[in-house]
């Protein structure tokens, strides 16, 4: 497939369609709309049948999407018709939070192994893990062919650890310490800094 | 000013201008340009600096930008000039990573209160908080004036919550659950689903 084609940001809204048709799914319901796929996720109608065309034809004029279809459609585009497993450093508040999350069941990823460079939390158990020292991390992270990475650690450290994990064959990095990270080509990073959300709302405020 | 004019896109790389700029700053530095903060960034000097030409002049061709007169620029454009007091609702592993979470320091927000449904979680102290009950959410949140919240419920119940916020005059809802939001005109929300910043990056995976 000729992925380099395709926006980024097209990229970027087939999770948001893909969360909200699973969510129609669970509701029991069989097929959808771009006006009512549009309304779940407040994105034109337009905007979304031309996103989708992208990558074929997925439904029928008047007749509208099958979810079950488009479900399955979009997960094998965003190559998570699979479970990829995740390691987590960090095990701070946040790293407990995303260790224990149940949110990943069955959207394509498993946490797999979480690390920590503190010895008071090496060996400690997190949900269903023990904590493991991250100077361990780049032999395990290679030898179970991990390839995303959840970077919890403080913002002083996460370009250190980040570097750690590249060098380790991660590809994917999503990172919670507020700051940008630089890495190779071939190499993603998604941030999520909760400070960046809300100031971007706050310029709407009065 | 004519907020409407400036497309949300760049409002959105405002928070990260400024994590950068913040972060240039605390390491000393005085001066910078737009190149070194777009590869800080990992965006081009030429959109940077059409961003902020949205907002007026604030470097001089060949000398650069000031970043304390940036920093302080922006913080003014982000209305984060000032500290805003944020509820936290939903006293999950998320919701307590929150309420402990130090990165909101200094850069515009102060959680103020956090709830929870749960008995037997009202009346417990989560970092410097007493959970609330839900119930009160609404009176606490309108007496407070509060106009921003941290929505980290299961994602079952989200919708309902939401309402409620929108109901005690709240603006600005930054959405951990992984569910779409709907909300009235002039109601702003933010979505912070780990699955989604995920799901953006397997599909580069091979």
């Amino acid at each position: 497939m000729a992925k380099k084609e395709i926006p980024d940001i097209i990229i970027g809204r087939l999770p948001v369609y893909l969360r909200a048709l699973r969510h129609m799914e669970a509701q029991g319901k069989h097929t959808t709309s771009s006006q009512e796929l549009g309304e779940q996720v407040g994105i034109s109608a337009a905007q979304i049948r031309k996103d989708l065309s992208q990558f074929g034809e997925f439904g029928k004029q008047g007749t509208g999407y099958s979810i079950a279809f488009l479900v399955a459609k979009v997960r094998e585009i965003l190559n998570v018709d699979k479970v990829w497993e995740v390691a987590v450093v960090g095990m701070g508040d946040m790293g407990h939070a995303i260790a224990r999350y149940q949110g990943f069941h069955d959207r394509g990823f498993r946490v797999a192994m979480v690390f920590d460079s503190d010895p008071t939390k090496i060996g400690e158990q997190v949900g269903k893990f023990t904590v493991q020292d991250t100077k361990e991390m780049g032999v395990a992270i290679r030898k179970a062919g991990i390839r995303i990475a959840m970077l919890c650690v403080p913002a002083a450290a996460a370009q250190q650890v980040a570097n750690q994990l590249v060098e380790a064959g991660v590809k994917a990095i999503l990172n919670y310490a507020p700051i940008n990270l630089n890495v190779p080509r071939g190499v993603w990073v998604q941030y999520l800094d909760p400070t960046v959300g809300l100031q971007r709302m706050t310029y709407y405020l009065d």
